[in-house]
């Protein structure tokens, strides 16, 4: 057996600082509009009529409807979303990466010889450009202090207090107010049709399991993301425990959202939605199946109500969340649908209306 | 992030083919009789009255009566099942290291050199009590050469396959006839009262899946095994597909069960059911949440209708499914509940009647 250290690089997206947020200049124009009709109760209220939710609909209704050649039987119904970017925003960082570096004083407080080295030493400093410039090598470092040697619980308890206090900085809310609407009535519509709705995130998965379920009803179980060990253990009353493991098992992100929807799900998705490269082998896995098939993508194409970056479509360069030309290109090619943020969805966030 | 290396070592306990099955010389005493009452649907038909058909209905009682300081909401209503010994036959050799030692030829027939070393020579010279010798480390071999190296779907395949043809030595009837129909029963029970019930088992996730949704109504999701690496690749048409491969993310037995718990489902179960040392981690797990808990380990303590093993209460030792004296002590100084399968089962197989 051959040791999984060749996984043990955390891939994770960069940290970005000063995304300059320009006003789009370009205008994604209005795809021909087919014969479009609403969800039949209404439930996909925050979307404008066109060919993004056409696709919805004519996907539902296929893989519903018992005479229909493309029929999937309930068990099948199986639909996974990416997170960042594609359920709530990722700009201009990860949320997730946001709570280790907010965590880093307390880290630091407990094991004070930290502080007097890097990058523990810069994160203090609050110098924010300093700590833009950290290297991946650093993030990992941050990484593994903040999220694992703890107990599970302890873990859970925090993530959970950062979650009721910390704040975007640019809507001043929770960054669990900053899910996109549309998103959300589509996982509803889904599953009032039978499907179940999975998060397959790059990000990690203890982290996204303490707010999925009030967040989008998704309960931990259905939450799929970048995971590590835990180790069993007893605490000196004999009381058993796991203890967060600075160990990769699975890193959830390009090649390894199927491999994990494997080891997780056991199933082919017949649906699934992302935002990003990150995406592009859970979309491909996804279409390979029988049935009906459903692959979406989110362009942040908005810059006035949320971001613009790709480059797909010449929108500006990013280092989170990158949607590249030829991901665009494959898109085309496939049939899969890419959804405009700006002209699809008639309102992005719940507080907006 | 270190190797997960210390954890490559294949814990399977070990082949044994020639168990001296003794005729039971005691006769485990029925426990004192509380009032017993029967499953309001009559669910529980091939229990006896008694404890252990007790401590489930006691349990379920507890757990969905609002009224009750006990009582489980219903998302938390997880319960975890062994799979060898628990829920199926496990002497006298694990039904998939038959399926293991099965594939050798074909395996063989593809890569003829293997033919001429060890262990696969023994293997094909069907030499019973040589195979019966083999080493752990020939058996890791031999395991990794049939479960491994070849995509998902083919292994899938050859797997329903062989369930459809092999037989068990003493029953002459397919593995998957030999599932005891209380815990069916004990299953189908809980499912009726919200639980979801999960397979937690030190066999091949993989392997367990082909057949979980059909025997035992337990779908691939809720499946928690042993489990490996895939690799995400494209065939020679681009094609996306998966292949098993030999690298281990998961030995889910001992402390790899709550480990694997975690993982998996992200919820501590509030009802394990095992049947051996292996399960001892996960039934402390279980004990130790809030709420009503139930744990619950089979005795084999039939000779006459199963087998009778031990070394609990003095049954004969075995090499499989060791339920040690030291486990029994623990359960009863817990409160867990021991199953006798002479005195609580009516029946045992489904084909008896």
């Amino acid at each position: 057996m051959k040791s999984s250290s060749s996984r043990h690089r955390i891939n994770r997206r960069v940290l970005l600082s000063g995304l300059a947020v320009l006003p789009t200049l370009y205008d994604v124009s209005a795809p021909a509009m087919a014969q479009t009709q609403s969800a039949p109760d209404g439930s996909l209220g925050s979307w404008n009529d066109g060919p993004a939710k056409q696709a919805i609909l004519d996907f539902v209704r296929a893989t519903t409807d018992q005479a229909s050649s493309k029929f999937v039987p309930p068990e099948d119904r199986i639909a996974t979303f990416d997170q960042d970017g594609t359920l709530w925003v990722e700009q201009p960082i990860y949320s997730q990466v946001v709570y280790c570096l907010d965590r880093v004083p307390a880290v630091v407080a407990k094991d004070p010889k930290l502080g007097n080295v890097e990058p523990f030493k810069t994160v203090l400093s609050g110098d924010r450009e300093a700590i833009a410039r950290l290297s991946l090598h650093d993030l990992e470092k941050i990484l593994v202090v903040t999220l694992t040697g703890m107990p599970v619980d302890e873990f859970d308890a925090e993530a959970k207090k950062w979650l009721t206090t910390a704040k975007h900085g640019r809507w001043k809310r929770p960054y669990t107010d900053l899910i996109y609407q549309p998103m959300l009535e589509v996982m509803q519509y889904l599953r009032g049709n039978g499907f179940r709705t999975y998060i397959v995130t790059g990000g990690g998965q203890d982290f996204v399991r303490v707010y999925s379920d009030r967040t989008y009803g998704i309960p931990p179980e259905q939450v799929v993301g970048t995971a590590g060990g835990t180790k069993f253990g007893y605490s000196k009353d004999g009381t058993p425990f796991l203890t967060k493991e600075p160990k990769l098992l699975l890193n959830d992100d390009k090649a390894g959202k199927p491999e994990g929807i494997h080891l997780m799900i056991g199933r082919r998705p017949c649906a699934a939605f992302g935002n990003s490269d990150g995406d592009r082998e859970m979309l491909e896995y996804t279409d390979t199946g029988s049935g009906a098939r459903l692959m979406m993508l989110v362009l942040h194409d908005d810059a006035k109500r949320e971001y613009a970056y790709g480059p797909a479509q010449n929108l500006p360069a990013t280092k989170v969340g990158t949607f590249s030309q030829r991901l665009y290109d494959e898109a085309k090619k496939k049939n899969w649908t890419v959804i405009s943020m700006k002209n699809d969805w008639k309102r992005i966030f719940a507080f907006e209306t």
